[in-house]
């Protein structure tokens, strides 16, 4: 009889529904981008923490890129720690927490609101404290999460976000390409699951390792970030996730035997600057696997993708194939992944 | 007789008097703070790689608090790989970077110039790419930097940043503090030197370790991150940097015997967090020292720094103290800190 599936793998199986939840509630996504159209943001921050903060990145990119408007990080303790007063208007505050709680998210919400900010919220649990905060919230109907590692309320921030953008972009193709998302999805579990039975060889490396490194570039370098988060919270793994850019300047030293490597690899430019990046960690001895697009074929250690995945959305199946394949590790590790010892699912930090 | 010391604790030891040549340069800083009042920037956006990018983490603390203008690190990608084209009308574009070379930060400047930005470059190096791009420079006077880790750049960087925000707010100590620094930074020095050699085997668990940790928080962030940057180029250690608040959501699985930890602790209430860091990550059985105002007396394993260290300006110093001890390490690792294999001094990403 086979094991029952963790509660981290279960919750992974559920995204597509949830993307497709997000997708069906038409009039939270209008409303938000109505109240952005009006409000004309001339800049935008972003408040996150731990995964959060990863879709906070692929956020960056995404508002950056489609929409043209200079965004940035809130780093919350200039106020909550320093009393810093800063000039919230004209800004877009998005402040992102699953569970809306995190007293140091809510304070920046709050002083970012009282000072012109238009604040919108995007949690997965309902009637927090962050939600009362803001002026708009976006709910990730991802359901109760109760795996501590974080998987389907982070793929869907990412939906959420792109659901918005591409609303206000309604000349682009991204709200079309997010309506096939479900489908992709399920197509990329399918495989990934085939490629972890397959291949599972070829993930030893993981398994026996204390370091790693995973890298990509540009809106996947969410998806590096969010990875290495997981392999460390499931494995305990010093998994460091870099830009090939980054990389280039002083961590590649870390490269070596017994340091193995993840490259996220999307289709195109970027994936080439992730091969240049793999190919000097495997000249330094290290072993590189890459999950990536219809390119990543050439590779026979590559975890490749079906479907269309457009760089803007490929961080939705980078991430969901990535979470599987960590799940899988810690497993193999002889470790639960849905308790790692000593995290609790919420933090709370000021 | 005694062995000629490294390049990199040369360039340490030039720090107080790269300081005090950043001070004499007031026209320079004039200049720029000038041009700064006059365009009245509603956000800031810098962009840097490596070190040079730790340096633009404490510039947005400083510019948040001290300025209270929404401050956020740019994404180069954004411009070279995706083409976007981002709205720069009221921004203050600042570019950091040593060589003044990097090809990915010149596009944003140049881009950010052409969108109508004001922009600004740091750099070490004169008749640069970078300084032909921007508006306006600043220069870090450091003279040549020859070993492969940037030490005194750094803290020039630092220091550039602090004497412009002080000059743009005259009402408070920023300046009058600033101008004590070549002299706090000097006994930083001494009294680290003293304590590295009366207190090295407090060093022992970081020599032999291939993991560590480096935890602060607020200003301090950048310590962390440039200390742990130093740390993986000089000695191949995975060192993992991170926020108090970060810390809490997750990474604080790391922390186990066999990881030592650094603790960036200044006085007061940024203090405090580190300290509930540093007793989980005994708690979990990794060795934890502190590197600290003189709060940190309290503690057997601390190098205590002399001198004021304003929150503020407390990076400069913590900065010293952390590369003189990085230094040390690498030595007692046999390595030689100077010339990491196969490492560049300067590294052109785009």
């Amino acid at each position: 009889m086979a094991a029952e599936p963790t509660l981290m793998r279960r919750e992974i199986g559920e995204i597509p529904a949830t993307v497709e939840r997000i997708l069906d509630d038409v009039a939270e996504i209008d409303r938000a981008a109505a109240a952005i159209r009006r409000f004309r943001p001339r800049w935008v921050t972003i408040a996150a923490r731990g995964t959060s903060d990863h879709a906070a990145v692929y956020a960056q990119y995404l508002i950056e890129h489609q929409l043209g408007i200079p965004t940035g990080l809130a780093k919350p303790s200039i106020t909550t720690l320093y009393g810093g007063n800063l000039d919230w208007g004209g800004v877009l505050l998005l402040a992102i927490s699953q569970s809306g709680r995190s007293p140091d998210i809510v304070s920046v919400t709050d002083a970012a609101r009282r000072g012109g900010a238009l604040t919108v919220a995007i949690t997965n649990e309902d009637d927090t404290p962050l939600g009362a905060a803001a002026e708009l919230s976006l709910r990730c109907h991802a359901g109760p999460e109760l795996a501590v590692p974080a998987t389907k309320t982070y793929v869907a921030d990412l939906a959420l976000l792109a659901a918005v953008v591409g609303t206000l972009r309604p000349e682009t193709s991204l709200r079309a390409e997010l309506s096939a998302m479900p489908a992709v999805l399920r197509g990329v579990e399918a495989a990934t699951d085939a490629w972890l039975t397959r291949a599972s060889a070829q993930l030893d490396a993981f398994v026996s390792a204390d370091r790693a490194l995973v890298v990509s570039r540009g809106y996947n370098l969410a998806t590096a970030l969010e990875l290495s988060l997981k392999l460390k919270e499931t494995c305990g793994l010093f998994a460091e996730p870099y830009s090939t850019a980054d990389f280039a300047h002083g961590p590649m030293i870390l490269a070596g035997p017994g340091v193995p490597a993840l490259g996220i690899r999307p289709d195109g430019a970027v994936g080439r600057l992730v091969d240049q990046a793999l190919d000097t960690i495997e000249g330094r001895g290290g072993r590189a696997i890459r999950i990536g697009g219809s390119e990543a074929g050439r590779w026979a250690d590559a975890l490749v993708l079906p479907g269309e995945l457009p760089e803007t959305l490929g961080p939705l199946a980078f991430a969901v194939a990535g979470q599987l394949l960590v799940e899988s590790v810690a497993r193999r590790r002889g470790l639960d992944p849905d308790a790692p010892r000593g995290l609790n699912k919420v933090t709370l930090t000021r």
